[in-house]
């Protein structure tokens, strides 16, 4: 019986926060969202701006991100990778986002994901954010079809 | 005089290996831009594929990058954010890339960069890579002309 004494290894936290901030996600609650993320987030996000600076800032993004589109949100993960020390990590996976409508139907896009953390006060926060997807170089449309 | 005993702070380390990543992609040197990876490098760029996995995979992408184009390198970042610990870091900052002829023109995109490192046996490489440009929800277009 460890109880509150127990501290996960880093790693292990990592991946308990990546779980949570996609739970939230789903159910495209803000609030939880944002309390993933340190009050100086740089999020380099996949559409609209070249960055997003500050929690107010990456918040009205991910409030604009989730008012967009109908039906059941799609947000999975797969291949996460977690790099992980006393007081900071980062993390890095490929995410589906998406939404499914009542028939079914997907709609969803394979993005890349990395996630910087810092440890404050016991809790790990999102620092920095990257997502994206490639673009062609000839075309120069985003590979919003590519699959892993 | 502390000579070889002086050890850098991790941030001011990891900016000069930044530094010297920057100077070995203006040079087109390949195998210098290689040392700075680590063997299990896996690389979100920004156009072509979803990852690039491996160091040989890695090299070879920048291979066929530093060939398409010609005239003079350009590769200037700013705005150089890093987070440091004794053996692992993460660093994101923007990115001018592209080409500048003879008479001077200049045909270039504003990236975004994420870079995670790991210390071994002494040496800091890059073992995630994560660059890319967003994208117009509408349009599926990359965004390559927006500037900081």
């Amino acid at each position: 019986m460890h109880g509150g004494l127990f501290t996960p290894r880093p790693e292990d936290a990592i991946h308990a926060r990546i779980e949570g901030w996609c739970e939230a996600v789903r159910a495209r609650d803000v609030e939880s969202i944002a309390a993933y993320y340190a009050p100086g987030i740089l999020a380099f996000d996949a559409v609209s701006s070249l960055r997003f600076e500050g929690l107010d800032a990456n918040t009205q993004h991910w409030r604009d991100c989730l008012a967009s589109g109908e039906g059941e949100m799609i947000f999975e993960v797969r291949d996460i990778a977690v790099t992980a020390g006393v007081d900071l990590a980062f993390a890095h996976f490929l995410n589906r986002s998406g939404r499914r409508d009542g028939d079914g139907w997907e709609d969803a896009v394979w993005l890349r994901v990395t996630l910087g953390y810092r440890k404050h006060l016991g809790q790990w926060l999102i620092v920095h954010e990257h997502v994206s997807v490639p673009f062609d170089l000839d075309s120069h449309e985003a590979l919003i079809d590519l699959h892993p």
